[in-house]
């Protein structure tokens, strides 16, 4: 008997097995973000998830960068920002809503205990105190171990995710559940420096920049990608802890480095003596995105000059 | 009978009892940064915190404000931002150790179980592997939590503070246990707007900024900085969600609002049109701090030209 080989992309993601980032993942395979067929392997941390793609463990990572409640999430960009460059080649925002999953059957009064992850538990304290007012809460070490919990008769109930339920064969008792509207998380896909994808026109690049520790040279650098009518969308700085009052800055900018003015402002901030490490360019689907200024009549206009050309 | 009325300085904290946001208040009581007695009040987060302080149920709060590991705490920046402005009038870095602790008494071979907060598991799983390896982890909702739990038998130890294996007469089995060496959490004083503490001469001033939506604003907002020769210490772009695009800033700087220097650079802000929020300034210990050019002889200059003295 002879089996046929298929390639099959190993895909590390911050798990375990039900957690956001999986469903980001499969929202990845879903959309076409990802048209191969997938290995998921289950990393403890997104620091973790990315070592295994410089270990050779997996071919690509899938770790969560940035939520509208917490803010950036640092472990994923300190891990970007040292130890061997990785490259950034897809995102994903997800919005962020819980499911309560019970084991089939259950009817709503014999819920007395509900497990949830601390930090899930308190975005659906009112939903809970509305809807489960008898059931008190015992805390679950992750949002997929709370339906873990739930399978192993440790607890009637969990605020959990949709694919951690279903995983599991449990029962959604409801869906979309979180107290404040809105909230969401992005999520990356990390591989080995790669040749980007190519330039749509409505791209972020993201890079991580060390200076020289003195006034104005944060200024000098910002400068260089306000001269080129480039727009960021994310700035922040992050003590590097190597030595006093030394940072280094995440910036996320609008645009491709395969746009003239993202090209031109990194090779200017090289040339200035700062530390770029290129974390990638990437489709956006942010609607909001104002791409760099198009520059192609002024490349010809120049190529004309050198060429001799009598333009005015 | 007859009771004296001691007046006492109401201080909201992010608690429950024993968590390290609690131990950084008893320590600024401790240090004399606050020199009064004092009733501390617990809040379940810590914009409920900052809220206690609007709503006249506290006279200050005790918030973290950034973690050496997890970075910004945004749920307290995005509170300073918006609501009635607050202002911070102290700061403290506590160094992130957890105690481990039993029942009194416990022999080391009756631990089985250990009470741990996920958050704290995963900083001290080494430990445990090593010094512990028969014990399993159970979650708990906080770290005061997990201390509650051994009290309830729940646990036979629990990963905590020791404020908090202090406050429930607990056995301290071991104290600064912490896989990493070095994290640190730093935590804030906070009160409604008042004239900030006298300048030092080693102090951090704090803002937050709006800027209209459109590149190079970011930049122009830098150089007023920079153009004056203060170092930032801190800038984290954060999004408004209010609109598509808009974000506002958080800036820490060296120097007091009371330094030449800043408040020219907090007046040029807010003559560019630049919606500007001072969160105060207060004296740091960080001794990184190089401070704001001293102007006091081109002062001194400036006014005897005005006075038609003969200066060259």
């Amino acid at each position: 008997m002879q089996r046929s080989l298929i390639p099959v992309l190993r895909i590390a993601y911050f798990g375990p097995a039900g957690t956001f980032t999986e469903a980001a993942l499969e929202s990845m395979e879903r959309n076409g973000t990802i048209n191969e067929p997938v290995t998921r392997i289950s990393a403890p941390s997104p620091p973790a998830a990315l070592d295994m793609v410089r270990n050779g463990v997996a071919d690509q990572a899938c770790v969560p960068i940035e939520s509208s409640v917490e803010g950036p999430v640092i472990p994923t960009l300190d891990s970007l920002a040292t130890h061997q460059r990785l490259q950034i080649v897809a995102e994903i925002e997800l919005p962020i809503t819980f499911t309560i999953a019970v084991r089939p059957g259950t009817p709503v009064e014999a819920i007395k205990t509900v497990a949830a992850y601390p930090v899930a538990a308190a975005q659906v304290a009112q939903w809970i105190a509305k809807n489960l007012p008898e059931a008190h809460i015992v805390a679950a070490t992750s949002n997929a171990a709370a339906a873990d919990d739930v399978c192993e008769n440790e607890a009637d109930a969990a605020v959990t995710t949709a694919i951690a339920a279903d995983q599991r064969g449990l029962q959604r008792f409801a869906d979309k559940v979180a107290d404040v509207e809105g909230a969401s998380t992005s999520f990356v896909l990390v591989q080995a420096p790669t040749a980007p994808p190519a330039r749509t026109g409505s791209d972020r690049t993201s890079i991580v920049l060390g200076l020289p520790n003195k006034p104005g040279s944060l200024a000098a650098a910002m400068n260089e990608f306000a001269l080129r009518g480039i727009d960021l969308t994310r700035i922040q700085s992050r003590p590097t802890r190597t030595g006093m009052g030394t940072y280094r800055f995440y910036i996320d900018c609008r645009g491709h480095i395969d746009d003239t003015a993202v090209g031109e402002a990194l090779k200017a901030l090289h040339r200035n003596g700062a530390d770029v490490r290129y974390l990638g360019s990437w489709p956006t689907t942010v609607t909001d995105a104002s791409s760099p200024p198009d520059d192609s009549a002024e490349t010809a206009w120049l190529a004309a000059l050198r060429q001799g050309e009598d333009h005015t």
